[in-house]
């Protein structure tokens, strides 16, 4: 028996997030048809998240355990071959019996695109958040430095999360421009369920002047719900790198 | 009747193309479509070029002729409100009326982008082509120079063309890296059909060093359709501007 760890990049447009779901199409299930067409195991592929509907990866990662004679570096040409176009393995190799995507996990990054046009955008939609109203880019920058450290996220937390602790640790968290986008870069220890894009909702408020940068501090530490921003749009997030 | 100019941003995955067809979904029908909701009106929209299926366009211009009302700078956002996620117009704005897209064009700029990685990708794999083979990109920036200049490109044209010549004048045509992309920028006073697929094909033949950057001058010089490279996929197109 091997333990295989994979390395994913996935367009999750078309996909109700990662976990397996009755008769809706998820990232998980594909793959696991994929690997089972090859291997012809029933296997269970562990991720190392729950990603949301429409959310992307550059830098998923996935462990599955096999008895398969299918040398460790090739499940990934030979699953690309099986899998959509959406979906494709970068790397496949193996790790110690005891890994675990989600559990061996010692942090995340996470990026989110916004594009701040009066216009949407037809090319690279998907990819990104339109934002109509002009935003103050120098005090989001602001804004974003005090979400780093140690603390407790049960504001930015939506409900349906089964999170043992609400503390967490970020370790980056930085806004930068890029043309006519702005790019809000996290990584942290961990994350609540819709927190990234419930802090980019609270970082957009501060751009909009609703809130101001010193108010990220307070609003961490009413951990009430209601004083962040809105959960936003999945499309704009994309998971770059899980650590281990 | 007022002759109204659109800029027009598309995502051309989903369509057969520009070019209204029987059964099949069009750019250019869909726009009709939302026009004549607008307008209560049969109207004919003239465009600029024939895209083919699965190019894009960052600026596609069309007009049409209409006796609307409304004033011409807000067909812009009464058209967005009708137009699916994946059409946008960028601008509207009245012009002579006997601007014509097409015929009073000076010429075009696209843009021709080839994803060159050992992996295709999932993200963005719409807007590119997969090239694994590693191209030579100080040969291709070489190659690129020889379309500069008025030249009959007949070696470089798909048969199905209705060109009544095949001179046309190549302003720009150049080669530039971009992270794991190699962009061609080709601007020039009028391109036959397949003709910037085809110059393309042909660049990436001088990348694999199956042409030397001076055989361009050669087929070009050969007229044989024969002697350059193949048209490649149509996603890596991009119509980037029409000029007046």
């Amino acid at each position: 028996m091997k333990n295989i760890k994979l390395l994913i990049e996935f367009d999750g447009t078309n996909y109700a997030g990662w976990q397996k779901q009755p008769k809706i199409n998820t990232v998980q299930q594909t793959m696991e048809k994929a690997i089972a067409d090859l291997t012809n195991e029933k296997i269970e592929l562990i991720g190392s998240s729950r990603t949301d509907a429409g959310v992307h990866a550059r830098g998923f990662t996935a462990n599955f355990k096999t008895n398969s004679s299918i040398p460790s570096d090739r499940f990934r040409e030979a699953l690309n071959c099986r899998l959509p176009d959406d979906i494709v393995i970068l790397k496949s190799n193996e790790v110690p019996i005891e890994f675990h995507s989600r559990y061996s996990s010692k942090g995340k990054k996470y990026s989110y695109t916004i594009l701040n046009t009066y216009q949407r955008a037809a090319i690279n939609r998907n990819y990104v958040y339109h934002i109509k109203n002009n935003l103050d880019i120098n005090l989001m920058k602001e804004a974003a430095q005090y979400f780093i450290g140690n603390h407790d996220f049960s504001a930015f937390r939506s409900t349906g999360s089964s999170a043992k602790t609400t503390e967490r640790i970020i370790y980056e968290s930085e806004i930068i421009k890029q043309g006519q986008m702005i790019i809000y870069n996290v990584h942290g220890n961990g994350f609540l369920y819709n927190m990234v894009r419930t802090m980019v909702g609270t970082l957009i408020n501060v751009g909009i002047k609703k809130n101001t940068p010193e108010d990220i501090e307070k609003i961490i530490l009413s951990k009430d719900r209601s004083k962040a921003g809105q959960c936003v749009s999945g499309c704009g997030l994309c998971l770059e790198e899980v650590y281990y």
